[in-house]
């Protein structure tokens, strides 16, 4: 490719984790993947309706994740930790980690992944 | 590291680049880069003043770009397109590219980089 692209994270169509146990209320959309020829890593932008969560789990790569809107609590491998609008989450690889909405409304945040974990 | 590590954007030091020239009003933060050891790729985040820019030029690394607030012009290659808060904007390697704040107030936005970029 040889021009930037510049899209709108809302126009992508999002995919939806629900399994009611594991993981609820979340949405996924692939802003940087695959399809735009991403060569090393994935940025993803996730929804957590109100009372939704991400599955509380463990993998060998990273997660580089910057909160957008929200209030979340984050499971650092040891606690829950408060992370909102405007804060930053580290995740290493192999740290077991979740993320839930402790917002009224959604909350939502980036989180970039090598390609190596997929998109 | 064992635990994740979550920060607050605003409490990271900014790095200034303005020689009112080729960049001007543009500040760096480093959230997620060596010092975590962040193993693949950087996070930054961008604060451009009004009337601020990043230079203009190219590099064999990509940038993948989501604009937290404001509003810019990006150089896409080609030709200047617009880019605003929600909007996100990928950089293939060797594209040349600038950041220029055509809003109000300050713009911000994320850029990760691979590690081979620098930080």
């Amino acid at each position: 490719m040889k021009k930037a692209y510049i899209g709108k994270a809302m126009d992508i169509e999002p995919i939806t984790y629900d399994d009611g146990i594991k993981v609820k209320k979340a949405h996924k959309r692939v802003l940087i993947g695959n399809k735009l020829g991403a060569p090393n890593f994935v940025m993803r932008l996730f929804t957590l309706e109100k009372d939704g969560y991400s599955p509380r789990h463990s993998h060998n790569w990273e997660h580089e994740v910057f909160v957008l809107k929200g209030k979340l609590e984050v499971f650092d491998g040891e606690k829950y930790v408060v992370a909102e609008e405007g804060d930053f989450v580290f995740v290493p690889p192999n740290v077991e980690h979740q993320f839930k909405n402790i917002n009224d409304g959604e909350s939502q945040f980036i989180c970039v992944i090598p390609k190596s974990g997929g998109e």
